[in-house]
């Protein structure tokens, strides 16, 4: 072999880095690790979903030996069909993450053209060069694994997303021996989650939220509503266990929740006896005192079960004085205006309206400090490369391993599509491979880029004006008035002036200077003619069409 | 008199109630409190401000006694140009709530139609059947007022934006003594702020920042950049003491910085020895240790000094490792993604960035519960109006009072719009009145709508298709091949088969059943056949303009 190089690189959209997807090559083979999805910042106007440019593997597909998936959430799930239409590699997973794999590639159509297997923490895997080895993390999904990758040049530890929780509500805490055991065989690099190295401390044990049920389900006089993520597993079990508690059943709605809880039962990672369960119609024959819905809509998504709920346009369910709804999650950021309006909305209803920033009604799923030093505590790795968060929370994570010793030219942080390499000389951050991310629009992949983006501000922001003008094919003169229509402009009905104007700006524009010579100078000259005037008088730029008709 | 009624109104946009603007009604009087702007959210597409529906003042204009601004926040003054274009009524203030009022009503070209008067805390002030008492309150900017009014109906107390700081930065601590007098005499009802009724203890004093910045400024290798609202003139005063102690000069760099600075220094809101002072490119000179230098730009807007350097585009700094960037502020619910965007990019070019979740960097401006129990205990009001906040903070404040012994019927808890009235038998929620709030968006007031935000969010969303068909007048067949031209669509380069398909679509709505009878006929079917091949080939629903021309 040519390149007796370790290289691991992150790949995936801006933002969080590593966090979607990162590569482990040596010679000429490669690991996956993760393909997930990023969501759209509020400035991706329309853009439904951001994927990893998946360029680089391209030229290397007959390289890839196979793809490991940490945990099930999106946000490292949701690439894969994206990524099986380019490349075919075996996919590896736990037995919960594979559940909910299957269900999204069976969405997609690709199932059948996937290869699924099965593994475990305390298990084991080789993969061309590279021995894999599993180990139980916590998470906010249960069956995460943290991989400890055996490399010949040297073993290199992967966090996963994970907290260490001693008292699990799924029942299956941090391998902590296996951990130290790695750290004793001694560690090349460890690459860690950094989601949360703002926060100092320990991040409470899911446990703390059985209590805040419990207080809640105490005092609420009426019908129960839970909101949580649907991948949230445990706290889907623990809302169901208060339910059981406080003797009442458990309704589910919203798509996601209903999918989720059929595969988490049905793998045996959710414990519900059937009786407990109802459907929301045998809902209405239940005293409220009876009831708890667990239902879509943590985040404030307009279509979700709660938001319908919060503005009055859910089928089934109409909130009502006397409902009690606790929304068991935390805002991922872009999305505290839309869990704020649904919070005022709900409580506008009369619900009583029990929240993170009000009682201690959820828990993060990630290490905070003191866990994020116990791991590197462990480990004692050689080189440490802050992983899965922003650039800032990277920065304060290799701060950290700095205060514990590590040296600064052994903390090493880089952005997505930065090569790390690590040889018999030791490591170093190598080049930006070309690349980046991806826009799925629709159906289309890669079809919308930051043009297209800048033309949909402009008409987001100030909507659209199309001017058509019938014009001699010879002289270019106007054959007849000119017409003006708009969309997202004005409200037309009480700007007649504003637009009469506009036609008269239209005909002086191809009278000045004599007609224009092509159709092309014609559609110019309204463009600017039009741009000027709208500007000048309501200080809007909306986007022009001049469309000149040749008769 | 007919009506012996004390009506309250808390008018303005969504969001936050009682904040933009208040009137109080006697018989034919009227007074307003505050006059401000709601800064769109996310979903008010291309909207510049809000500002609250006037509506019903002009019936009333005559009865207008004046109106009172308790502080010198946009919120609370930014509407005034608008609302003098249709009423003339002597405006109250402070010194320098009146000095910030005068620069925004200089900006609109309305000074020389502004009677503006001078108000002071421990001062009184007669409005018709009014007698305003005003007191000292603490807030994030100084010389703010909350008012105690004698009504003919008996005393009403409005807390303003505060909260309570014993030792605050500009001097003068909370007025205790007055609001317990106040008590002593008898209150009929409190209107008070709610905006952090979320937050259980006290909300620190704006004293802890300075030992933070302390720290910062002891610890930083290099140029100090720091941030934070420039109507914060308390905080700029910190920066500027914690540069006097550290032996670094103060460089201001953004236009509304620069603005208030002037004015506060001006009216002797802020100390800063001249030699203190350096311009921009006199750092240039300086050794970056000896440098501080205040931006704009704490929200991370775009345009704002702290996002420019960010980005690479302030003319003047560029950020270099070493720098160490102070964001004194919190991000206000939205902002988050911008703020992210700015610390991560930051500490890309090299900076140190301290904010407030990993440094004491920033305290709120408001109350927190227990003094917003204080406030409570020592007026002992018989009605409680929370006011100021979104509805989920009055609810939680309404729920603090009831939990120190004011019964749920005297808490009253209402929207904008709602009149509150008071009269011999006691305090009820009245009507709603019509009307709400109003779009600004560039030079025009009003002009859009729901309907024009619905077009502008899918013109955000997916673009613009314009079709054009040139038909014969009188057969309506198409003349020649149609034309599309599309924005914010797809990229056009590398959707050739797409916009192809397209085409053949429109030649065949025009053929199939005969062509059609009108023009208008003509339009439908491309539209519907061009909205239906869209979604059916890339699942996007793009607006569409079908532009038919008979020749």
């Amino acid at each position: 072999m040519s390149d007796q190089i370790l290289r691991i690189i992150p790949l995936g959209g801006l933002g969080e880095i590593g966090k979607n997807m990162m590569i482990v090559e040596w010679g000429n083979h490669i690991v996956v690790i993760d393909v997930g999805v990023m969501f759209p910042q509020n400035d991706m106007w329309g853009i439904d979903l951001v994927i990893p440019d998946f360029g680089y593997l391209l030229d290397k597909r007959d390289w890839v030996e196979g793809i490991i998936i940490t945990h099930g959430h999106e946000d490292h799930t949701g690439g894969l069909p994206y990524l099986l239409r380019e490349i075919q590699a075996p996919i590896f997973a736990t037995r919960l993450t594979l559940g909910l794999i299957e269900v999204k590639l069976r969405e997609y159509g690709m199932l059948s053209r996937a290869e699924l297997h099965r593994i475990n923490a305390g298990g084991t895997l080789s993969l061309g060069p590279f021995q894999f080895e599993f180990f139980a993390i916590n998470h906010s999904i249960p069956d995460g694994v943290g991989l400890a990758i055996n490399t010949p040049q040297g073993l290199v530890v992967h966090s996963g997303d994970f907290k260490i929780d001693y008292t699990p509500v799924d029942g299956q805490p941090a391998d902590l021996g296996k951990l130290a055991e790695l750290g004793n065989r001694g560690v090349l690099v460890l690459l860690a989650d950094s989601t949360n190295s703002e926060s100092p401390g320990f991040t409470p044990s899911e446990r703390v939220i059985d209590q805040a049920f419990d207080q809640a389900f105490e005092e609420a006089p009426g019908r129960i509503i839970v909101t949580t993520f649907a991948s949230l597993i445990s706290r889907i079990q623990q809302v169901v266990n208060a339910a059981q508690r406080h003797s009442r059943k458990v309704a589910v709605t919203g798509r996601s929740m209903e999918e989720n809880i059929g595969i988490a039962r049905e793998l045996g990672y959710l414990d519900i006896p059937s009786d407990l369960l109802v459907s929301l119609s045998e809902v209405e024959k239940l005293h409220p005192r009876q009831v708890v819905i667990i239902a879509t809509g943590s985040q404030g998504e307009p279509s979700a079960a709660l938001a319908r709920m919060a503005r009055g346009q859910h089928h089934q369910i109409e909130i009502v004085p006397g409902d009690t709804v606790i929304i068991s999650s935390h805002p991922i950021p872009g999305n505290e205006e839309l869990i704020n309006d649904t919070i005022n909305r709900l409580f506008q209803r009369g619900a009583n309206v029990i929240y993170d920033r009000i009682a201690p009604v959820h828990v993060s799923g990630h290490a905070s400090q003191e866990e994020q030093k116990l791991l590197i505590s462990l480990v004692r790795p050689r080189y440490f490369v802050p992983i899965h968060g922003e650039l800032r929370h990277l920065k304060l994570h290799a701060r950290l391993a700095q205060q514990m010793g590590i040296p600064p030219e052994r903390t090493l942080v880089v952005e997505n599509g930065y090569v790390l390499e690590f040889d018999e000389r030791g490591g170093r951050i190598g080049e930006r491979i070309p690349g980046g991310y991806v826009f799925v629009d629709g159906a289309g992949v890669g079809d919308v880029g930051p043009a297209v983006l800048r033309d949909r501000e402009i008409l987001g922001q100030d909507g659209v004006v199309v001017a058509v003008a019938k014009v001699d094919t010879w002289t270019h003169r106007l054959r007849e008035r000119p017409e003006i229509r708009t969309r997202g402009f004005v409200y037309v009905r009480e700007s007649e002036d504003l637009l009469a104007g506009a036609l008269e700006e239209i005909e002086q524009a191809l009278q000045k200077g004599g007609p224009p010579d092509t159709r092309k100078a014609a559609e110019s000259r309204i463009r600017e003619a039009l741009q000027r005037y709208f500007y000048q008088e309501i200080r809007r730029r909306p986007m022009i069409f001049p469309i000149v008709v040749e008769v």
